[in-house]
């Protein structure tokens, strides 16, 4: 069995959990939920630009939080009001952690072990949730202090401008300390450096250089473990969440195949970053530039689902879209599925009446073979800057000639499948569909339970011996012009 | 020094001497001209849906043709009749060297031996040329006969649909004879397979189970190649031209990197097809990939140069684009330059004046060194059914926003650099400019000597410490909108 690896956002744990105080029992009860399930990693996820934790190197959440000032205090004074009053108490619910002695990845680490799961650590290597407004009190002292340690001060176009630049030695300084912290003050299986929160670790044009420096700095984990192994008398693993394709991430500076042969991870996350699920990832070429390698190749899967990066729909997955997804990636090699924002309220999938079932199938294939799957087409939300960027959708499709669509659907599926196609709001669609070179039989317009495309989407059975394993190419002859959107493969 | 391999077209050379008869001599002059230069291997291509050659398994290009016919001859009819004069002139070139007993590879082959190159030989495995006419006496009697061989016969909205569908056993055999052909009658160096021409071997849809017959019909070549070995008493190397990306050529059914480790090929060429030179090819993943082999990696430049699909520009590179796309090509790794569509007229670079120096300069970053080069911003012109394909250009970039544009020059330039920026015709380029972060300097519209854009282009001038080797990244700050069609990084 391949296997989950779950990832846990500090900050998802204290805002949904901010209505009423915790006690230990109820913090190392919520690894229960995990115990018994196809989860082989939890990975706790310390911090964003502060820690989770009372740190000794950096800031934490609560530092500068006055328990007793209200919503008016100078901590929150950086917030509009009507945003002060959801931190306060979410920062509350750190504070109070704290303030009992509680530390929440001491005791989920202790009790992981307990029921039988992997403890790991995560530390999010740049993250800028929030950078629009440098006064929000998420921020560390030295981002907000320090513009020049910023990787593009010349322009704001994006949060990822506002990022640290990893070629300034204080900032690989800034975050190595913390891992030195980490490594001494948690006893963890696995360290994750989590680059792909959020992605952009140098000025535009210097990430060649920059990959021989992130290396460099991955070896300085690696060796800081090394040495914490000595102590803690057990292997303690290294690894590192990346982008979905190579050629990205090593244009990102990411060059996560030196660090595989290197023998300096022993486990790559390979990811969208949030925008997508992203359900056709070059898994095969992931494992051909790893052959020869120990490295455990994980498939992440990003908790939204869009078909094109201008949908407007923000919608999350559910278990079928999940299992499509999964199958897909495992048949095509991935060693693990990782899943990412998938936690147990707020941010969540759809359909979270089924988020045991996911945990407890959408590791193997064995166990989501034969069950309901969906196949979306969706696209690859992280590019390196000026790189060209491809996207199978929206599809602008004259009439008259074939249009191609390349969609993984992992084994062969079981009993009927079928296709669907969808169009523009108030287009219609109509004209020869085939899957794999044979013709499909219009059902018309179809109503989808779960995500969906903004306009109609039409269904068209697919005839048994039509659809196999792995990738396959629907075309669509229109017999006016449309635009399709999206393009799914189903099994029911 | 890396060297150059060089592809001859059968075609071209009968075609560009069809105005008088040949000697064996004139003949074996060709090869002279790349005789001390870097040119390691001549290429020899011998068919496309027939030979240039009298084979016993396959017809030639004259197998019909009378010489005494004239242009009305039967073998001509199925030409417009515009286009029998050129037709006849050049087949009957072919002919002539046949009935004077002049077969040229067996004549290059010795002569190139004698003057110190490797001799190959090359086998297009799927030449269409021309399929848009049934009846063009270039078609071989088997495509012709046999519609159902054909990849994609329900549709014909590109000369790829009716490409012979190598998943059919005919097909292969009908290939494999040729090769045994050749092995037995030539003594090569090494034989290419040019999976290039034309890139589509498989149904839609059925490129994965076209990637393991693909290797079993390598692995069968091979096989046959060791037997020859033995044979002629010499290594007989075996080579493969495929799509420049890794994950596009496994999508087309080429698993080059199963090839490589299998120790079937000892060459690869990555290469575009033929619409344009393609200068940012990933050759570092190809390396990565590579790794732990001794396969030769080879960078396929092809001689039209185009900045974006749509480009209705047909222009040629020139002796300084050559040596942007080969500086950029080689320092990022690659092991030999591979020159497709460069031949001594004709089909040919854009200065020819300048072939003996190309020749003599664009195997090796030493012989470029400090000499006038152009890096060109172009695209990748070859992508798998349905695949979700990227382009830089052509990039509508709204005001007031940052638009990244990269591009790798490979060894950092010496001296002066400047950066060109073109926009479509009839509009004006005003705003705010920056290579790797530092501002660069307006010049005014330029004028560009060989490749240039449609529209109007700009120059700005690099300050000395902005530009490096390797990937730099230019931006645009437009004051109005503007579509970017031009991007270029130059020396001078």
């Amino acid at each position: 069995m391949a296997g989950i690896s779950l990832n846990e956002d500090c900050n998802h744990y204290i805002v949904s959990r901010r209505h009423r105080e915790l006690t230990a029992e109820e913090v190392e009860r919520w690894v229960d939920q995990y115990a018994d399930t196809q989860v082989e990693e939890l990975v706790l996820n310390v911090n964003a630009m502060r820690t989770c934790y009372d740190s000794r190197v950096w800031e934490s959440f609560w530092s500068g939080y006055d328990p007793l000032g209200g919503n008016d205090q100078p901590f929150l004074a950086g917030l509009p009001e009507e945003a002060r009053e959801l931190r306060r108490q979410w920062v509350h619910r750190g504070w109070q952690l704290h303030r009992d002695g509680i530390d929440l990845f001491e005791r989920w680490i202790a009790r992981a072990r307990e029921r039988g799961i992997s403890p790991w650590i995560s530390v999010r290597m740049n993250d800028i949730h929030c950078v629009d407004n440098e006064l929000d009190p998420m921020h560390s002292t030295l981002w907000r202090q320090h513009p020049e340690l910023r990787r593009a001060p010349y322009k704001f176009d994006d949060w990822a401008d506002k990022a640290f630049d990893y070629a300034r030695p204080e900032v690989r300084e800034h975050h190595f300390r913390l891992i030195e912290e980490l490594a001494e003050r948690y006893d963890f299986d696995g360290l994750e450096l989590d680059w792909m929160r959020f992605g952009y670790h140098f000025r535009p044009g210097f990430e060649e250089e920059g990959a021989a420096i992130l290396t460099q700095f991955t070896a300085d984990v690696r060796a800081l473990l090394d040495r914490w192994e000595a102590k803690r008398g057990h292997r303690i693993k290294l690894s590192a969440r990346v982008a979905s394709r190579p050629q990205t991430a090593l244009s990102l500076g990411m060059d996560a195949v030196e660090w595989a042969k290197r023998g300096l991870v022993d486990m790559l996350v390979v990811t969208p970053f949030w925008a997508t699920i992203e359900t056709d990832m070059p898994i095969e070429l992931w494992k051909q530039l790893l052959r020869g390698t120990d490295v455990t190749l994980a498939a992440g899967i990003e908790v939204l689902i869009r078909a094109f990066p201008k949908s407007a729909l923000r919608q999350m997955n559910t278990l079928e879209t999940v299992r499509g997804a999964a199958s897909s990636l495992l048949s095509r090699g991935a060693d693990r599925i990782y899943l990412f924002n998938y936690m147990d309220s707020d941010t969540a999938m759809a359909d979270l009446d089924n988020y045991n079932e996911l945990l407890c199938g959408a590791g193997a294939l064995e166990t989501m073979a034969g069950k309901p799957r969906r196949h979306i087409v969706t696209y690859s939300d992280t590019w390196a800057p000026g790189e060209a960027a491809g996207f199978q959708l929206p599809a602008a499709c004259p009439p008259g000639r074939f249009r191609e669509f390349r969609l993984h659907v992992g084994p062969r599926p079981e009993g009927p499948a079928y296709l669907y196609l969808g169009v523009l709001p108030g287009e219609e669609l109509s004209g020869e569909v085939r899957l794999n070179g044979v013709v499909c039989a219009a059902e018309g317009v179809a109503e989808l339970a779960g995500p969906r495309p903004e306009g109609p989407v039409y269904r068209f059975r697919i005839p048994e011996e039509a659809v196999h394993g792995g990738y396959n190419v629907a075309e669509l002859l229109p017999d006016r012009e449309t635009t399709v959107i999206w393009v799914e493969l189903a099994t029911s």
